[in-house]
């Protein structure tokens, strides 16, 4: 990360035909992508939604409202365009790739599937580890071979969305961990569980950190017992990026878990970070606080699949235009303000 | 408003393929603009920002960070298409058209400026009424005639807009009325006044209200006497929008001044109305709750231009694509959840 380049594009948009510091959120997106690419005006990104697939074995707990093959349906409705991610990848202008990393059934092949399944879901954590340290591992590096066979192919940005019935009780977890514990304070509906539901979950959730007893310095071993496949996928994503100096998107709750693994394992990760949505899950803000990342959409969301970061794409290309197409006040000719 | 219209579009947007309510703001604006154009899918619409540019009469009080010239200069930076304001327009696809409805100097013929000057600048209202009667009903008929012209040319979205240097002193002045007299509360430092300004911003405002005591139940006369034209300009558009069951986008402080004066005309006028972003102004908040709107971007803005209302476009957008392009639980053999 340069910031030396990221000051440089902050001095070019503090002398355009504006208020210092008026455009917010779009400049701050700007400056980073600067210091992330090294460019002072970036160019235009071509974008990437990668969107991890994985099971849960703790669904045999009845953690949640959908059953475990909507996993695999979900995914053909990926392949068939007709999901939300596919409507909201299509209008960014985003290339779509859907990665089954742990999807429990077997798929058929489409130019859209990258099949790189470790396993056939994970194990139940409530009983144990959910993947061996093995798993966990070639989880993450399926995700990196994936983003960096996209950035060869020119992606200059990513989103980051998963698919996996019963994420939400093992980012429930992940997060909880790295937050002091408190699942009952992390813990939402997911795809909307009742109150009683709600309850059996925190208790499962709280089964899972007693039973495995993750070791806090060592991101690996909390992913492989708490986490999912698709969740290691994307941490795989993430790290790739940053180490190719490309920007990438957190959605919302579950892959605010992945960021916190990959952070986790490098630091510097976060610098490469850019939040989208805040999403119904109450666990996310803390996650993203923990992160050092302001989502700026507040759509009330709770999906995946990538959407937040879908609809956060149109917003970093018009940060990216605000420094190549606006004037400044000499080109203008428009008089300053007050210093 | 069509209630029963806005209830089909959710019931149809209930039957796609993600859990119930779990696009959030998107089903919310999908459905609102079903219920105001009657259409249960709506069309994609051809969207037009209107620009309302005048000038003031309070900045010989000393409340703005920008001389007045830089109205007039900034006319002729969004007709030489430079301002942040086009970037964000050109990115959302949408038409800008710039009003000149009071601006305190004249201005060249341009194909993108509409010539409706009804006067030189507003009045100083530390001293008296900003205008006469006329003059405010003369300004809400120009935004009506510009709205309904873009009506006849097939818009279907309206942003609004402004450029006024000494506008968010009115708006301020407008907002504390309607939300309860608090000056200090709803005045912020607009285009970036420092601390001592911003307490003589104040003190100038409170003598506006004092010198001028609007009727509470007269919203031309709160218009006339705290307002700018192009605040009633903007009123114009909104008003002209919700005649013809046309959406209108609010953008920041300014606009939502304008939206409390179209409000307080006609009640209904809200129901057309969509918020966009959260400005830093802080009578911004106070604005939209009052007007029952909740905001969707966080992104720390506080330029006005109508900006907020072009990026709030993809996601408008988006949220209209949902309804035609997503697959149902039945075409896509997706299980449905629990009830």
């Amino acid at each position: 990360f340069d910031s030396e380049v990221q000051k440089q594009c902050q001095e070019h948009i503090d002398n355009l035909t504006k208020p210092p510091g008026s455009l917010g959120v779009l400049e701050h997106i700007a400056a980073k992508i600067a210091g992330i690419t090294g460019e002072v005006k970036p160019v235009l990104p071509k974008k990437t939604c990668v969107l991890m697939a994985g099971d849960h074995g703790v669904v045999a707990e009845g953690v949640s409202a959908f059953p475990q093959e909507v996993t695999p349906q979900m995914v053909l409705n990926f392949l068939s365009g007709g999901a939300a991610m596919n409507v909201l990848a299509r209008h960014a202008g985003a290339e779509l790739v859907v990665v089954d990393v742990g999807v429990a059934a077997d798929l058929p092949d489409h130019p859209v599937l990258r099949k790189m399944k470790v396993a056939y879901g994970t194990a139940n954590m409530a009983k144990g580890p959910a993947m061996t340290r093995q798993q966990a591992i070639a989880a993450i590096e399926a995700g990196i071979t994936v983003a960096e066979g996209a950035i060869t192919g020119g992606t200059g940005l990513f989103g980051t969305g998963e698919m996996g019935i019963g994420n939400t009780t093992a980012s429930t977890a992940i997060t909880a961990f790295y937050c002091g514990g408190n699942v009952k304070a992390a813990c939402g509906r997911g795809t909307g569980v009742d109150d009683e539901r709600l309850r059996h979950k925190i208790r499962v959730i709280e089964t899972a950190l007693e039973v495995n007893r993750p070791e806090p310095d060592d991101a690996i071993d909390v992913l492989a017992k708490l986490g999912g496949l698709e969740i290691a996928g994307m941490a795989g994503v993430m790290l790739a990026a940053a180490a190719n100096r490309v920007p990438v998107l957190v959605d919302g709750f579950i892959s605010s878990a992945a960021a916190l693994i990959a952070a986790k394992l490098n630091p510097d990760v976060t610098d490469y970070m850019l939040a989208s949505h805040l999403s119904e899950e109450p666990g996310h803000a803390a996650a993203l606080q923990l992160l050092g990342l302001k989502p700026f959409l507040q759509m009330n969301m709770r999906l995946g699949e990538g959407t937040g970061t879908a609809l956060a794409i149109p917003m970093v290309e018009a940060a990216i235009k605000i420094v190549h197409e606006m004037a400044s006040f000499a080109d203008a000719g428009v008089s300053k303000g007050e210093e």
